[in-house]
């Protein structure tokens, strides 16, 4: 499909209330569950998804229309979200991602980018030449790519549970 | 984690909304894209969770604690969304979704289950015993299995557009 900036900022936008749906409530040791040593919980991943809308999506929008290809992004860091106090309760977070995310897609809508913008280069600090849709359509899969992360290592919470069921979970594999 | 009834059923509870979040509203070819042929679109996984109310996992729950192991389960119809009217629009049958998942949960925790309960043997068709704790968790895991399915299909979508970023993108690949 084609990147449609339209219903791109629909995906957008969509995510904060999706998120919440899933992880908001949760029991306790569900919020903190992860599948195995260095991977994430559903907690780490939304501090993960608020630095991307601090540091990563729109910062990199900007660079693009206002140096183009001269100036590199930022390193996205992927860890900046285990420096942050970690008591801070799950509800918190989740309203200071909406709040950034209508924040953002606002700021993204207010750009008013033709198609022209949309094939405009950046400089990637490891993948090279990339285009400005190219940044916009990656904000969408990243969204998607953390949702579906969030429901597998809840899933695999019960891998055990599910006995003999596992041999259809596909889910519980990967 | 092992399971705890109150914690599946919270988490039953909440599919509905996060389906609701996720699918309603989405611009419509997104709604009925798939991953190519033989796959299910978003619209398609939503009907596939409807049948599940409808013929698989409460009256699975009552024939174990009705007939024990005597009465094998009817095989799960993972077509029968497909026979359905597929000009339905979304709202109807996420609403429906959501009336029958509400009806079930409150079926569910009226049976007051105890923990011998939940080592109760039925018979399934294809994987012989199994537990009525098994297929609670199991209920819970084919939920999460499809939310993260219907984030992988919409992902892949812009497979393409995101440009050089498919080589992290990981759901992508699977």
């Amino acid at each position: 499909m084609q990147l449609k900036l339209a219903e791109a900022t629909q995906i957008l936008r969509k995510t904060p209330a999706t998120l919440t749906a899933m992880v908001a409530g949760i029991p306790e040791p569900w919020l903190k569950c992860n599948e195995g040593s260095g991977t994430w919980s559903p907690y780490d991943i939304v501090g993960h998804l608020i630095h991307g809308e601090l540091t990563d999506w729109i910062p990199r929008v900007r660079i693009i229309l206002e140096r183009g290809e001269a100036q590199a992004f930022e390193p996205f860091d992927r860890f900046a979200q285990f420096r942050e106090d970690q008591a801070r309760p799950i509800s918190a977070l989740l309203d200071q991602f909406a709040f950034m995310r209508a924040e953002n897609v606002s700021i993204l809508q207010n750009l008013n980018l033709s198609s022209d913008d949309l094939a405009r280069r950046g400089t990637h600090p490891e993948l090279g030449p990339v285009t400005l849709g190219q940044l916009i359509s990656s904000w969408v899969v990243h969204d998607l790519s953390h949702l579906s992360q969030v429901a597998r290592v809840t899933a695999k919470q019960y891998s055990y549970e599910v006995g003999p069921w596992q041999a259809y979970m596909s889910i519980l594999k990967s």
